[in-house]
């Protein structure tokens, strides 16, 4: 089994949404071997933080919370889509036509964009058509390599687009290293009842 | 595929080590969709909250932290080994030399314990020699269905045998439901440089 991790590493100063201090993550030693028995922390990190997956309710109130959508839709056989020749900002129903995605595939966007310490405002994101193109094709996740899957549209029709089809949506991937093709994708979220949750995503080939 | 969650829920009000309260979860809400333009939260928890994985260097000053423990401890070969029979509080090497447990296997010991609110202070744990006896075995890993693998042995030697030997520890697993035999275990730690990581645990059968 080949384990490709494409995961961003969680660190105190890791990129955040938009550059904001108050969304990066902070860990707090609260024993050590010196002076308690053992090494040992508490983490105080924002849902949305690096890699990470968007549940319905993060944009629909009647949403379904992270720890009610299947499993099945962060585990599972996975396309990752090569989109990195396309500069134009979104990504549209042209841009995917092509591409080999089955019904019930987790649809991982690989994109121009690159994770960096500072926000990158410019990211390159999932313009409304391509969502419905992917709703339309019944996909089980969708993915992208981008700490959003889209970009100030005032309606927030990427994200409602999919979540209102019940597909959770990925976040904060790390795929500069990864080819276009098949693999077998797992990124279980934690059991908490939330609008999102991150997660160490990996993708397997078995 | 079938999978079979085996994590515990991340609640407020969910169990904790000896029922410490600075221990358990707080989820703060940082957005609504009717104060902001989403829901959004912070978690505050513990690394060793509900279902989770130890590294070295949880009582190992120079043991690895989670970040750099490899994946493969953490998914692949599983074998549940039913040990409810004992009412002895120590699983020592006895109880463990009839399983049937592989070079490589994560071994999931589950005992009497059952998952409770309130803290039993009377869990049955991983003895000393049950501990060297899965060492030699050379395994990937070790979990259990109790928040902890030992209980107030002064020297920790359950947790230092295994951690000694590169041996990560899976705690607080809810095994209730899965019976005795061979799975795929999945259960990712978050990619963070710290002693532990609560995760998401599944049993697979493909």
């Amino acid at each position: 089994m080949i384990i490709n991790d494409i995961s961003l590493k969680i660190t105190e100063s890791m990129g955040a949404w938009k550059d904001k201090d108050s969304k990066r993550p902070k860990i707090e030693v609260t024993s050590t071997l010196k002076r308690g028995n053992a090494n040992e922390s508490r983490l105080h990190i924002d849902a949305h933080t690096g890699t990470h997956v968007d549940a319905p309710f993060h944009f629909l109130q009647d949403g379904k919370k992270i720890d009610a959508v299947a499993l099945n839709r962060f585990l599972g056989e996975c396309i990752v889509v090569d989109l990195t020749k396309i500069k134009n900002p979104g990504i549209e129903k042209k841009d995917l036509v092509k591409a080999k995605i089955r019904e019930k595939d987790i649809v991982l966007l690989k994109t121009l964009n690159e994770y960096k310490k500072t926000f990158d405002f410019n990211f390159v994101y999932l313009a409304e058509s391509g969502a419905k193109f992917l709703a339309s094709k019944k996909v089980n996740a969708v993915g992208i390599n981008a700490l959003g899957i889209e970009r100030d549209q005032p309606e927030h029709d990427t994200h409602k687009i999919l979540l209102g089809n019940g597909i959770p949506i990925i976040e904060g991937l790390e795929l500069s290293k990864i080819k276009q093709g098949r693999y077998f994708f797992i990124g279980l979220p934690l059991k908490i009842k939330n609008d999102a949750s991150p997660i160490r995503a990996v993708l397997a080939r078995f």
